[in-house]
């Protein structure tokens, strides 16, 4: 096995750089024909692997490429889930060199979506096909490498329903996570929820002159950053009533194995360039970020935002707000609580909108799992060292879709870094993390086919 | 007169919509040629009318048209300022025709500029050409017409500074303020200041995933949001240290007089389709637009505002800020006290940056004054009825500048209505104005010639 992945470092390498040079960005209509590209190119990889069937399958967006090997039906099977779509890059001309035309240097390669999520999810089709010219897949597999994650995986849920029987499995395994460092191997066991909206503040029917009517009609961009405002009181815990009736806190026990964690505050102030951290009293900042919900701004607009100085009272103001869920918060639930308490709190002189986007319900792996523990020592072999459980701060809302229509769990065995900047500008994934990954998996297929049999 | 004006009213709406159809933008250095050809048009227009001398001045900026007709130097003289820059037309898919295509109707002429302030100064050239052309012009007249005043004026007070010989005069007279109706006429005897400021707030030093660390960094957006929001509290009082200290309140029979100024609220609301106005407790709707001070965001902007989701922490979030002053507020002070609390009030995580941009002083005209008492004659005489005075929300700095470096007081005897939709899509100006105008200002001239001797 290790001989087979030695001597064809180089091709996967190429391989994935190949991947990595179409880009396929869900989110923006006029790379719709690279988004099909990357597709074509994914199942023609997996073919090529060695899969029984490989299927491009059509959807009401982007395709979701299957494929699968059965060698038996009486042995278990494991579905890897992945996608080929990437997060848009701008902007571009904060990228040291241009996010799709990979450069691999001191040890990393430099794309967008070289973590997330290509570089991690090629991981398991070299790991397949590594298992399958050394004869030493120990199970069936599956592969579900879908096309809007970025997006929201609007169709996915669609397809999962329509296909209970040709998916069916005994776990799913996604590599979309981070371990704490290249030598400190972790295995994400929490994944937060998601709630996302964008907000319309409307004041005058059309922007003013504000000096003929600033003091005397509401300026929607200030009553927006107060409404904004009003959602965190002074411990920076969010206003919104009843938003942590369904919280479940950890216990002591849990709380005190999560402070284990290695974590270097002032290592991540500095990587940051922060003087000091920022969250809700009574949380270490590893808790603020996995194991509290939170709401955040990603964007807000509204008025004069051009060259020099307007003297406008602009007629609306918008923002975009994510809410960060925790089990056992539901997902539509937070949702329609955001929307009535904001419009609840809009003062008499403006209107305001309230739309919801895509969403994402909170998921736990509990830690005596078998697929939990063949990951662990998969993980341990692999590295020399024993996972540490943590609980990341992102979503992956599929997640619990699968639980709920395939009823199936799923092991988060990721191998990105933090630093890896995904959603960012230079975005990159270390060689040492590829490879490892390659090495790691098919341990994983050898533990979980033995525990699960 | 009225004949000779009678007789020229279609040539004077012409020539008034060829000045119109210059994109004379001075915000935008694309638009610098057309800036110059209005300074020409200008130029050309006062010298047909009848002046001495007129030249087309350069600055480091835009140019200033300075023109004047001296019949007797023992004759008082009148100076005549406007501007012939208007205020950007974006966004431009809100026109009902393209601004600089001049539609007449409804008894309105549709562009931008019409209103501020190409429609209003240009009356004075028709006025003047009127007195000249009966020879009833009764003192000596100058002109300065800059093409600056909508980004600030920054060059005028050094031409003025250099200037102060030639432009030596016994008062100046600016048409760039509303009556409030056509059957209400009003001057406008006070102006407001203006400290305009921009300013950056910094969280991390780059984008960042808000899965990952959303809840553990202080977000910009939030903080900016509540920074702004605390700079009033809940009796929208503006909460900065002192604000307020050099404002000399009004007497109880100054706002007694002012509450007397014809104004109905239902048809404000109405007309800018808004349920309730909103502003300072204590104050009425029209005090809050003009006897008080105010702080507005003009504009605001921060993270992923493109199409669709983005779950972005993002790590700069800007607003432009802007007050607006009444006597004895002093700009370059406020301005001081603004950046200084401002940059008290960020929390640790984050920096922040302010950059001061123009500002103006507030201006009054005592309604003694021989200026006020001609202009007052004026109106009466050419509306059927005593003008009202007002005070204005709006700020034209370079008053207070005339004031200082020239030791002029200015009469603010404008003609346009608020609806007017100066800074606006859709700006207009009402045929009824245009001629109204240019039949008062002679007048103005008869009386201020008559009562300054």
């Amino acid at each position: 096995m290790q001989g087979y992945i030695e001597q064809n470092k180089e091709k996967f390498l190429n391989e994935l750089l190949d991947l990595l040079r179409i880009p396929s960005v869900s989110a923006d209509s006029k790379f719709k024909g690279d988004v099909r590209k990357a597709a074509e190119f994914v199942a023609e990889k997996i073919q090529a692997a060695g899969a029984d069937l490989v299927e491009i399958c059509e959807t009401a967006g982007h395709p979701i490429v299957f494929g699968q090997k059965i060698i038996d039906e009486t042995l278990p099977t494991v579905l890897v889930y992945g996608h080929y779509d990437v997060q848009p890059a701008d902007p571009y001309e904060l990228w040291n060199s241009p996010p799709f035309e990979p450069v691999v240097k001191d040890g990393k390669i430099y794309a967008r979506g070289a973590c997330d999520d290509k570089g991690q999810f090629y991981m398991h089709i070299k790991a397949f096909e590594a298992m399958m010219a050394t004869n030493t897949l120990p199970c069936n597999v599956k592969f579900m490498i879908e096309g809007e994650e970025e997006i929201g995986s609007d169709n996915l849920g669609i397809f999962v329903a329509a296909n209970k029987d040709r998916l069916k499995a005994d776990v799913i395994l996604i590599s979309d996570t981070a371990i704490i460092a290249n030598d400190t191997p972790s295995i994400d066991v929490g994944l937060r929820g998601l709630s996302y909206l964008e907000v319309e503040v409307t004041g005058p029917n059309r922007d003013l002159h504000s000096g003929v009517y600033g003091g005397a009609v509401a300026n929607p961009i200030n009553v927006l950053s107060k409404m904004i405002a009003s959602l965190h009181d002074e411990n920076n815990h969010i206003t919104i009533p009843t938003f942590y009736d369904d919280v479940v806190d950890l216990t002591a026990e849990e709380r005190a194995a999560m402070a284990q964690t290695p974590f270097n505050l002032g290592a991540y102030k500095e990587d940051l360039a922060i003087d000091e951290v920022y969250g809700e009293t009574g949380y270490s900042t590893i808790e603020r970020a996995s194991i509290r919900p939170t709401l955040d701004v990603n964007g807000i607009w509204g008025g004069y935002i051009g060259e020099g100085a307007k003297t406008v009272l602009p007629s609306k103001a918008y923002a975009k707000i994510s809410m960060r869920l925790v089990p056992n918060q539901q997902s539509d639930k937070i949702t329609a609580l955001f929307t009535k308490h904001f419009e609840s709190i809009a003062p008499a002189g403006v209107q305001v909108k309230v739309r919801p986007h895509h969403g994402g319900e909170p998921y736990v792996t509990p830690t005596n799992s078998i697929e939990y523990l063949a990951a662990e020592k998969a993980m341990e072999e692999a590295f020399g060292k024993k996972p540490v459980p943590t609980r990341g701060g992102g979503s992956i809302p599929i997640v619990a879709l699968f639980e709920k229509e395939l009823q199936v769990k799923t092991v988060l065995m990721g191998f990105g870094l933090d630093s890896d900047a995904i959603h960012s500008p230079n975005e990159h994934y270390g060689l040492f993390n590829f490879y490892k990954g390659i090495e790691t998996i098919p341990l994983f297929f050898k533990y979980y086919a033995e525990m699960a049999q």
